[in-house]
C-alpha cells in the first residue's frame, strides 16, 4: 500500500505551486476463512484481514516549493465480511474507545509538513512501539500467526495507535540512519486526580543498510499510579534465500504486572510466493507461576499479481500457568492450547 | 449502477498485468417526499430511495491475466435527508444488527476471483432468495410501491442480505442459464445450544433467453428449532409494449408461521418515461383466520437523462384478519387500510 | 473549498448530454493544538477545525441540456485528530441526535436540480439562519475566535444545519441580489400533540455589488410551545485595505428566553496572510440580570499555498450575570472569566 496505485488527476486552481501534487484513493479487501481450536469452544468464521489489514483511504501530497510540501492521510479500516469499519479511541484512555461500526479514519487520519528538517505530522497514527513489533513479524501482526508479543501484550489503548498525536520523523537521507519520536495527549481537565492520563511520550530509532535493518522503541503512557512503559527491539537480516526477523519486548505497568516476550522467525521467497514461520513466546511476571504462551506459526502466500494473492496460516499456542491464549476466536481453558488456520485473499488497489 | 461511468485512471505500478484494471466511484442519491395515510397516524417525509437505493460505492477491477481477473466492490447505503449510513448485521442473527448512522458498506463489502469457472464472492451481499423477489418486482423493492411479498416477508435477518459469505455464480456464457449458490455463517462458539444459528444455504438458478427470464430460488437459515425455509419463483416477458413481471414467495419458519404470495406487475415504457404497475398479496399461515395483505401500486418515472430521473408513485395496501401494514412510516390499526405517495429526484454517478 | 481542485474524467456513458459533467472528490484536514484556561479546570488537546472544518466530500453536476443541470453533494465531517466523523440529526429534534463516531454526511447531503429558474436542492444542509452568521464572522465559527453570538445561541436543534430539507435558491443573475428559503421538516406521526416540533421555515435575502454585500435571515422552528424564532443581519464592506464585518442576531424562544448579541470585526491582508479580529457580544434576557458574553478574538493565518496555511489565533470572554462560557474545552464559574488559543496548519484538497 505504501505505492500509489491510482493518481488522480489535479486541475491545477492556482497554477504554478501545484506541480507533483495528487489525490489517491486506496485500499485493501482482504476475505478470510478462519477456523479457531480451543478446549472450550471452536469457532467457524468468514473473516478479514488474514494477511494484510482491510482498509480504504486518502491520501495526497501537495508540493509548496521550496523542498516543503504538505500532506494528508485519511486510512479507514473495513471489517469487510460484515461491510463495517473499525474501531478507534478519542482520548487514548479505556473511556475513550468508540465501538465498531460506522467508517472511522481509525487506522490514521494525519495532517504533515514535509521538508528537508523531515516530517511534522499531527493526528491518529501507529505508536512507534508498536511499528517496531510488527516491522519485525513475519505475519506482520496480522491473522492467526500474529506475533504473541502483541497479542499477549499489556501496552493499554496504546498498544498499535494513539489519538491526538503530535509526531516528528528524520528526514530519509541520514545514510541508513531513520527515527521518529511521538507526543499524544489524554486531553483530559485539569482539575481531576488522572489529568495526565492517555498523555504519553516515544520514541523509535534505527538504521538499515544493505542486508540489515535494526530498530528500537521505547515508550511511556502515564495512568495515575499506573503508568505503562514499553521497550522493545528488532532486527532483520536479508540472507537472500530468506530473510531472519527477530525482536524482544517488554511492557512494564507501574505497580502491576511486568510481561517479557520475544520473536524469532522468517520470510522465505519460493517463486511468486513466500514461505512465513515464527516462534513467539510472552510471559507475564506476577506473584505465584508466570503466565507463558508459545506460539508456533507457518504460512504460504501465493501472489497472483503484486496487487492479490492468496494463502493461507496455520498455528498452535501453548498456554503455561494460567494463560488462556486462544487463536481465531476459540475459547480455551486456563493452561490449554488452541490452534487454528485460516486461508484466504487479499486484493489491494 | 452496473455500468462503470467514472474510470480513475489507473497507473501501472508494476507493469503487464494491470491491462483492463480500473477503480470506479459510483453512487445514488435519490430524494422523495413520502407521505403515509393509516388509520392511526399519518406522516409527511423529506426521505430517501423512493426509486432506487441511495448509495456510494467503490468498486474496481484487476486483470491477472489467463482468463483470470480480481475484483473488489464496497457499497454503502445513504439516508440522503439526513446523511446517515445504512444498517448492517455482523452475524445473520438479531443479536448482530448494528443500528443505522455511521456510513458502512452494508449493500455489498466483496472480494472476488473471477474467471471461466464462473465467479467466488466472498463477503457481505444479497441473498439469492431476496434477488430473485426484486428482480421481479415492477418497483425494484424501493418506495411505497414495494411488494406486498417483501414488506411482510418472514424471511428473518437474512430476508434481504448475508454477511460472512461464501458465494458461488456461473459464468455468463451457458446460453442463457444463469446461477448462484451461497454459503453463510453464523460464527457462534461451538458450545452453545444454538450454535448454528444464522448459518445458511441458498441457490437461485434461471434462464434467460430473448423476452423471457425466468428464476427460482430455495434458501434455508438455521435457527434453533426455528429454521426459516424460503423458496420463490419469478418470471418476466418482455412484450415489447409492455414487460411483464410476477412472482410467487414462500416463507416457511419451522414450528412457526408460514407465509404465501405472489405479485403480478408491468413495466409500460412511454417516451422517456416508463409506467410501473403492480398488484400483491401476502397471507400469514396461523392458527385462526390468516392475516393478509393486499397491495396495489401505480407510478411513473420520467427519465431527464440516464442517470437523473423524476418519478412519483402511489400505493394502497388492504389489510384483513388482523394484519396492520401501513406506508411511508404511517401507523394502522389491525385490518384497516393504508395509503401513501411519495414523489422524488433520482441521480446517480 | 469552493472550488473544484480535483476532477475525475468521466465515460460518457450515454453520450451527448454529458457534457460538462464531472465527479469530484474534496476534502479539509486542519489539525490543531488547543489551549483552553478557566476558573474551574483548564485544557489542553490537539484537536480539529481551528481554521476550517475538517470534512471530506464527494459531489458533481450533470449536464442535462437544455439549461437545466443536476447535482449531487455529500460532504462529511472529520474529527481528525481521532479518525471519528461528525454527529448528525434525524429530525431536527433533540430525539434525532446521531451522537458522533462513524462516518456521516452530517455537513450537507443534498441532490439538486438547476437552472434558469435557480435550484431546488433537497436533503440535509446549512440552514439559512446560520449560514448568514458565519458568512459574516471573520473566524467564520471555527476555532476559538467563533462569534458568541454562535457559541451562546438559543437556536435549538437547527441552530447549524437541518435534516429533511427542501431548499430553493434564487439564479446567480439578478444584479447581486440573492436569495434562498428552506423548509425543513421534523416527520413526526400525526397522533402526538408535538406532531409539528423540527418542522421549520426560513429565508434569506441579501444583496451584493462591489465592495458591499448586506443579507438578512429569519427563521421559526416549531416546538409544542416552544417555538424557535431567529433573526439577524449581516454587512461586509471591503475598504481594500480590510474588510469590515459586522452582524447582529436575535433569538427568541416562546414562552421561553430571548437572547440578542452582535459582532463588530475585521480581515486585513498582510501579504500572503491575513489578520482577523472581532469583538462579539450575546446577551440572555430572562428573569433578574441578564446573563453576558463578550469576546475579544485576534489571529493570524499564513497561507503557504492556495490549499495549505498555517494560523493562529488568541481569545478571552468577560462572562457577567451568571454567564459561564468557557473556551477550549476548560470549565470556569459564573460570572468568571475565561481565554484561549489554538495554531494549527489547514489542508485542503
Amino acid at each position: 500500500m505504501k505505492k500509489s496505485l491510482i493518481a488522480l488527476a489535479v486541475l491545477a486552481a492556482s497554477g504554478a505551486a501545484m506541480a507533483q501534487s495528487s489525490v489517491t484513493l486506496f485500499g485493501v479487501v482482504d476475505a478470510t476463512y478462519a477456523y479457531g481450536n480451543g478446549s472450550v469452544a471452536n469457532r467457524s468464521q468468514l473473516t478479514n484481514s488474514g494477511y494484510n489489514s482491510s482498509r480504504l483511504g486518502f491520501r495526497g501530497v501537495e508540493d509548496l516549493g521550496g523542498g516543503l510540501s504538505a500532506s494528508f492521510w485519511l486510512e479507514a479500516g473495513l471489517t469487510n465480511d460484515d461491510g463495517r469499519g473499525g474501531s478507534t479511541n478519542t482520548n487514548n484512555q479505556t473511556t475513550g474507545a468508540n465501538a465498531s461500526g460506522g467508517l472511522v479514519f481509525n487506522r490514521r487520519s494525519t495532517v504533515s509538513l514535509n521538508g528537508g528538517f523531515g516530517e511534522l505530522r499531527l493526528g491518529r497514527d501507529y505508536t512507534p512501539q508498536f511499528w517496531n513489533l510488527t516491522v519485525f513479524d513475519p505475519f506482520g501482526t496480522n491473522g492467526v500467526g500474529t506475533t504473541q508479543t502483541l497479542n499477549s501484550s499489556l501496552g493499554g489503548p496504546t498498544t498499535i495507535r494513539a489519538s491526538n498525536a503530535i509526531g516528528y520523523f528524520l528526514p530519509g537521507n541520514l545514510g541508513g540512519f531513520y527515527g521518529q519520536v511521538q507526543y499524544y495527549l489524554g486531553e483530559n481537565a485539569s482539575n481531576v486526580a488522572n489529568k495526565k492520563d492517555g498523555n504519553g511520550l516515544a520514541l523509535r530509532a534505527g538504521w538499515a543498510n544493505g542486508p540489515l535493518n535494526v530498530a528500537g522503541a521505547v515508550s511511556q503512557t502515564k495512568f495515575l499510579n499506573a503508568d505503562i512503559k514499553a521497550f522493545n527491539l528488532g532486527l532483520q537480516y536479508d540472507f537472500g534465500v530468506a530473510k531472519l526477523l527477530t525482536h524482544v519486548n517488554r511492557d512494564d505497568i507501574k505497580n502491576g504486572a511486568e510481561g517479557t516476550g520475544w520473536l524469532v522467525g522468517a520470510l522465505v521467497p519460493v517463486g511468486a510466493g513466500e514461505i512465513r514461520v515464527a516462534y513467539s513466546t510472552y510471559e507475564v511476571d506476577v506473584a505465584g507461576p508466570d503466565p507463558r504462551s508459545n506460539k508456533f506459526a507457518l504460512g504460504y502466500v501465493h501472489n497472483l499479481s503484486k496487487r492479490t494473492a492468496v494463502y493461507a496460516t496455520a498455528a498452535a499456542v501453548k498456554n503455561k500457568n494460567g494463560a488462556a491464549q486462544a487463536l481465531n476466536g476459540s475459547t480455551t481453558a486456563a493452561g490449554r492450547n488452541s490452534s487454528g488456520y485460516d486461508f484466504g485473499i487479499r486484493h489491494s488497489f
